[in-house]
C-alpha cells in the first residue's frame, strides 16, 4: 500500500513553440499556431504528488504548508506571468511544450523533496491536454 | 418570461497589460505582473448568450452549430493562439484587459447576431476571474 | 436587494430531435446528427433556482431539503434514464430540445412552487451548451 | 449594457444549524443532520461581483488586486477555518445558513466597494447548493 | 521515469443495457434503470494516455494534433451521436457497459498507436463514474 | 492490461486537527489554521476504485449500485454532517488529517470489497489538495 498526497497549483504564462534549427515552414507544419511568431500563452495547472510513510504524530506525508512553499518558491514564482521563451533561467534553450516544461520542473522538485518522495507531477496546459511525469 | 441559449467555446492567447503613456513605473504599479515586458497569455473561455422567442417547428431560439459558428469565424479563429497585443486587427490600440476583450467581443456578436438577440456574454480570464456584459 | 437560493440535480436520457411534419432530409439538414433515426442521449444538469424573502426563524428562503424532494419527485423521477422522446408524458408530441424541455420544466415546476417563487432555471445538455428561463 | 468583473476566492468553515429557540427535536426536523450537535463544515466559495464604467487609462472597472484584497481583508481571513458558530464577530447570533451568511457578507462588502457598484454575490455551500443576493 | 500525454475528448450516446439470453426481469434486476426498453444517453468524456520517450527535436512524445486526429477518425466520429446498441459496427453483440466500451475503444486505439504507446485510456459515463484501461 | 471500475461520492464533516500530546503552541505550529479550537469543516470527494475482471454476462468489473451502497453504508452514512473528532467510531483517537481518514476509509473498504478488489481510493480535501492510497 502506497500512501500519496497530491498540491494543485496553477499560473499563467506565455509561450511559442519554435525550433531555431528548422525553416519557419518546417515549424508552422510541425506547431501549427503554436508556432505563431508573436507567442500566445496558457492557464497551466500543476499537480504534484509526493509518495511516503505517514508521521504517525503529525498524521502527514508531508507538511502540506511546506510542500506549497516549495513549489510557489521553486516553480511558481519562476513562471507565472512570465514568457517561457525569453524570461525563465532554467528554460534558456528549452523548447517550451508541455512535456519539457513538466520535466524541468519534475527535476527542480526531485531535487528539492529528496529522496525520491515525489512521485507524480501532471502538468494541464488546457482543460483538454496534459503531460504526466512519474517514476 | 425569457428563454436564453448559451454556448461556452474556448481559445488561447497572449498578452500584456500595458498604456503607452505611462511610464514604465506606473505600469508596472497599476497592471503588476500583468505588465512584464515580454507577456504572458492565458486560457480563456467564453460564454456567449442569446435571448429570444423559440421557433414552434425547430423548437430553437437560433441553431446552436450556427451560432457556433458565428462565434468560431468572428472571434475565436481571429484571437485563438494569437498576440492580443500585435496580432488582431480589432484590438489594435486596446489595451487587453479582460473588460476591454469582452466589450470588442460584444460589439462583433452583436453586429453579427442582430436584433438585440445577444442578451450577454461571459469572459473567463482564469477560473477565478472573469468579465460579464448584458444589456 | 434579492434573495436566491439554487439547487444543481442530474439526470440521464435518451432523445431525438425530429419534426414529423418535415422529409427525413430537412430533418437531417436542421438538426444535424441530432436527428439520427435511434436516438442518442445526454447527461443533463439542472440548476433551479427560487427567489423571495428570508425566513428569520430558519434562516432559510426554503427547505433545500423540500426543494430537493419537489425537483426530484416532478422532474427527476419523470425524465432520468427515460427516452424523451416516447417515455415521457409531459413530453408528447414535443420536439426535446433544450429550449423545449426547459420550458416544460419551468411550466411544472412553476405551478409546484407557485407564488412567482420560480426565478431561473437552467438547463445544461453539455458542458457548452445550455438554456436559461428566467422571469 | 452593463460591464461587470467578478472574482472568486475560497474558505472553509465549520457551522451548525440551530436555532435556540426551538426544541431540539425541532431543530432535528427542521434542519435535519445540519443540525447534528457537534457540528460539520464545507468548503465555501465566494464569488464576488462588482458593475460599473470601464475606466479608459486602465481599461478595468475595478482593479482586481484590490478587490481582492479587500474580500480577502474583509471577509476570507475572518471566515477561513473558522466556525462559523463561536468565532465570527460579525455573525454573532445568527444562524449560519448560506442565506444568512450570504446576506452579512453582502452587507460588508457592500459598504466597502460603496457607490452601490457591488451587484451580486454567489455563495456554493457544496457543488450543488448555491445562494445569490443581487441588487 | 516515464512521461506521458493525455488528451480530453467528449462525445454523446444512446445506449440500453440488455443481455439478450436473459429474461426483461433479470435484466431489469441486473442493469436497473439502464435496461429501461427505449434507451437512454450520456455525455461520455473520454481521455487517452500515450508514453514515451520525449523526442528531442519537437519536444514532444506524439504531436498532439494527429493524436486528436487518430481519436477522432477511429472513435469520436464513430460514436458520437449514435446508438451503441445499433449503429456502431465495432460494437455489435456487445452490450454497452462502461467497462465493454473501454475495451472495444482500447483495441482500437492500442492497434491504430502500436508499439505499447497506448498507456491508459479513462472513460467517464457521468461525473461520478468512470472506467481505466491501463497497461 | 488492467481494468478499473470508479465511483466519485461526497460527505461534508467538521475536524480539526490536534495532537493531544502536545502544547497548543507545537499545535499550533504544526497545523496552523487547521488547529483552531472550534474546528472548521470540508465538502470531501472519495472516489473509490475497484480492479478485476470483467463478467462476461454482466460487462461489469462490479454492479456500481452495489458498489455505491457499500461505500453509501459503510463510509457516507458514518461521515456525512459529523465531527470526525467526536462522531464516528473509527475514527477514535485519530488524527482526521486526509492521509490518516484515508487510511480508515481504505481499511473498511478493502475488508468490505475483499480479495484485493479494492485498488485505489482518492479523497479530496479541497478543489487543490487530495491523498490517494494505492496498492
Amino acid at each position: 500500500m502506497k500512501t500519496t498526497v497530491s498540491k494543485r497549483m496553477t499560473f499563467c504564462a506565455g509561450h511559442r513553440l519554435y525550433n531555431p534549427e528548422w525553416s519557419e515552414e518546417k515549424n508552422q507544419s510541425v506547431f501549427g499556431p503554436c508556432s505563431n511568431p508573436n507567442g500566445h500563452g496558457h492557464n497551466y495547472v500543476l499537480e504534484v504528488q509526493v509518495t511516503g510513510p505517514v508521521d504517525a504524530a503529525t498524521g502527514m506525508i508531508i507538511n502540506l504548508k511546506s510542500m506549497k512553499q516549495v513549489i510557489q518558491q521553486e516553480i511558481i514564482d519562476k513562471l507565472d506571468h512570465q514568457n517561457l521563451n525569453s524570461d525563465v533561467d532554467f528554460l534558456k534553450g528549452v523548447i517550451p511544450t508541455t512535456e519539457n516544461l513538466a520535466a524541468v520542473i519534475w527535476e527542480i522538485l526531485d531535487s528539492k523533496f529528496g529522496g525520491e518522495m515525489l512521485s507524480r507531477i501532471i502538468l494541464w496546459e488546457s482543460e483538454n491536454n496534459h503531460v504526466e511525469i512519474c517514476r
